[in-house]
């Protein structure tokens, strides 16, 4: 293993490999139950430096695992499938290539995290807005992307939005996708598909090179904006909301992702779990939930979306969610300037105990409201925290600093209400047996599917919790799958549970690994069961 | 050559084998300049005859060729890039397996034309639209899907509203993406990417198997409807037009496809070459441009387009197009029931001789408007019967039974007015050195980019004129990927064209087809150079 890592270092500078014991074990952390042991940390800072990686490991037959930034929570973090591989850590790659106003679009490299990219289109004044999700400003676009993650405004679906590859493969090369690989392309960032074969897809949730470059479409800030909420009473209600709203987000009149979160959900955004109400008891007994939905004048189900356009198709668009819900749940617009200022004023009168309830509402709206419209916030990510029971420190947005143990799972179902119902079926039995609270969101993320993103949420300092939260994750992946209810994406947890034997679509995803990387150095283990 | 017949004929049955003389002469045919001759036609009716046919091929090393129904007019029709290849013809593989109301799609045969599935969807009172391509009733939604053809309304870009395929592989397995190899899976039709490497890019634009099923989005007939025609008199106004609507249509306010015909291009909608009116003369003289452009009353560039929604945002709709616009052309608005009034009162004037150009005009917009609703119509096909010298039969829509010869050249640009003048620059003076007249639609595909599709229409009876298309279809080609405006889709005569020496990409692709297709028998040569 030595000489592999002299061998690095030979080739990069000592400034860019790293294998004292304090960087590995910093590296060797996670939010999953269990973390592995890398062998060194490697900080390449161009395509160039990334090719002669791969060339050493390939070599010296050594696994190579890059990552972003490292902030895959609740998936496996900065965590290689197994143990001694070379953490490849993308951070230093950080540059934003290209803005480009026109034709709204930028290309980054993978440290570019969402922070980064949001102030460089405020401070430049572009005018252009970004999608992010609830990972915090440090979180990577790149890695993200790759993952198949999904934000909150029209550009929600990243995958979608992407357009345009720079991979290194195994043995050295560069591959360019789209027409990028045309000299002089013009249309390599607003077109993806390029000519013959379309090669993205292939480099998404997979282990066939190493990503170092993608165009991101931006959307032009909309002349009009308005959020909105819906409050639903009962647990049913979310049934008939789906189908409800469906229609509209399947005629491009509601174009933004809508979140529909459970009250449980909620909960964990506004503090952590009350062990002082509960006596140290989980799972949180419905009297205290009772109580917290009341303080936190919540409905059972909690919806986010927006409407955008001009301000006539804005003022149309809420007409149309009006009508669409008539009789159904507490729905309420605002605009960003309406929610400023009533957070002023309501803020005010909440100080002399009138309007608790709907202050609560309007300063746990701030963060929601900031990602629809792609402004990452730190918030989110202290939702993480819920189950533990230390104080973690004020300024730590951090789950792994924090201590937090996190698991998702997250099924993608077909947009109806009936679907979301059955969904609830299967798991809160299950949340229940192994003392967890069902903590759920469903997100419309396209215009005929969800994704369910299910929380288990555990304090990793108390042993009896983690294990408990490695049994209940297991039975939801398998109970969700035995139904028809595959996830979006798995965490090192999940990813031994999607693969089947006999499997045609394994097998061929087996054949084009051999075919690119022979060794399999390139992240042994990831969506894909490791080589022989 | 006779013993691998004799074994397709043992494996399917006689009926499904035909290697007679006027059935291989039938196939030999082309809209290109020149066709190539298959060894015998198959005709499979089910997933298990391909696997058998891929399997005696494989056997055999002898090529096969699918094709859906034949009718890639201009890029190749139902001709294999070489002579020799058994053709595939799926035709009868015809089967709409499902179509889903409340989710708003289907799942289809390859033998599926647009007007069986338009005919299943009306008749049935499903309330869905499809989308379709002016190739005409009888082509095929798969076949047009796997070249990533497009049509017009807002899902006119037909690959990103595919979801889930079924492919059979060079060794007669049956690969299903997306979900689709789940057990049960939920989610099959509504979410493409599945869990771990997306494959499905992969099939379209290639030759790494035979696509036999796709899942296909359909949209939700809208509560309201517009179309939009503008005029544009001259031909610098088109900078201009597509600087305004680009806002439009990324910001989702315009969700169709937005389709931009020179007067050329819409000359050969209403009738054949006037050669009468120059004395056979080719290209077509100014003052004979000018005549005709007044007849038909159209301008330098004509303009269609959609806008859809509740009808308050189809009114919002209407404002913007109509302030963005202001100025520039004359801009129409016309619903549906207002054009078949309007139908029918112009042509009563019209017998008058009143008001001869808006008429002509009402006319020609009825394939317009029908293609902006999905429905295919015979018509556009017989904009390739331009230059015949001969009368065409009345009742022919196929362009090979007309004698038509018809080259598409069909570069992507970004959406920028700029690089719509800069093609057109680059393309006007060699259409004129070869005798043709630069026909040019410009299509707003997707929200930043465009597909100028040229038109190289030849009389196949005339050899000097076939031979200057030659020429003409291959100088177009090579100046625009010089410049860096790479087609969006290649026929058997542009193909050898896109393909570079040293480029990774092509080689990346020939890996992944020597994985999955050692011996290269499906396609060979198709969007892929020939493998050793």
């Amino acid at each position: 293993m030595s000489s592999v890592v002299e061998a690095w270092r030979a080739a990069l500078g000592a400034d860019k490999v790293d294998d004292c014991a304090a960087t590995l074990d910093r590296y060797a952390r996670t939010t999953q139950p269990s973390a592995t042991r890398p062998c060194c940390i490697l900080f390449p800072s161009t395509t160039e430096e990334v090719q002669a990686i791969v060339r050493i490991a390939s070599e010296h037959r050594t696994v190579v695992y890059p990552i972003s930034r490292g902030r895959n929570w609740g998936y496996g973090d900065a965590c290689a499938p197994a143990n001694g591989a070379a953490i490849v850590d993308l951070g230093r790659m950080n540059r934003i290539l290209d803005v480009n106003t026109e034709l709204a679009y930028t290309v980054i490299e993978p440290g570019v995290t969402q922070g980064q990219l949001n102030t460089y289109l405020k401070d430049n004044r572009t005018g252009l807005w970004m999608d992010c999700t609830g990972a915090g400003p440090e979180a990577s676009l790149v890695g993200n992307t790759l993952d198949r993650g999904f934000g909150h405004t029209r550009y929600g679906d990243h995958v979608s939005t992407t357009c345009g590859m720079e991979i290194v493969l195994a043995d050295g090369r560069v591959l360019n996708t789209g027409f990028g690989h045309y000299p002089n392309a013009k249309a390599g960032r607003v077109y993806s598909y390029g000519i013959g074969p379309s090669l993205d897809g292939l480099f998404c949730q997979s282990n066939f090179g190493i990503v170092t470059k993608i165009g991101l479409w931006l959307s032009p800030a909309p002349e009009a904006f308005n959020f909105f909420f819906v409050r639903l009473s009962n647990d049913a209600d979310i049934v008939s909301f789906i189908d409800r709203l469906r229609p509209l987000r399947m005629s491009g009149v509601v174009q933004s992702a809508v979140h529909i979160g459970n009250d449980y959900r909620i909960f964990s955004s506004r503090g952590r779990y009350p062990f002082d109400m509960t006596n140290g008891a989980t799972p949180l007994p419905q009297e205290v939930r009772k109580q917290l939905r009341d303080r936190y004048g919540l409905g059972a189900w909690n919806v986010a979306g927006a409407v955008t356009g001009t301000k006539a198709h804005v003022r149309a668009s809420r007409r149309a969610v009006r009508e669409a819900l008539r009789g159904l749940g507490n729905l309420r617009f605002v605009s960003d300037k309406q929610l400023d200022f009533a957070a002023q004023a309501f803020g005010l009168l909440s100080k002399f105990g009138i309007a608790r309830g709907t202050a609560s509402f309007i300063t746990s709206a701030k963060p929601v409201l900031a990602a629809a419209m792609g402004i990452p916030a730190e918030q989110p990510i202290r939702g993480t925290y819920w189950r533990l029971r230390h104080e973690p420190p004020q300024d730590v947005n951090d789950p792994i600093e924090a201590g937090a143990g996190v698991m998702w799972v997250s099924p993608v179902l077909p947009m109806r209400g009936e679907d979301a119902r059955r969904v609830m079926q299967i798991v809160e039995p299950l949340f229940a047996a192994h003392g967890f609270e069902p903590m759920t969101t469903f997100t419309m993320i396209t215009e005929r599917s969800m994704v369910a993103v299910l929380n288990v949420y555990f304090d990793k300092r108390d042993v009896t919790e983690t294990r408990q939260a490695e049994a209940c994750h297991h039975e939801l992946v398998k109970a969700l799958i035995k139904e028809g209810y595959i996830p979006y994406r798995a965490g090192l947890s999940t990813m031994p549970m999607i693969f089947q034997d006999g499997d045609v679509f394994w097998d061929v995803a087996a054949q084009i690994k051999r075919a690119l990387d022979p060794s399999d150095i390139i992240s042994r283990g990831r969506y894909l069961p490791p080589q022989q």
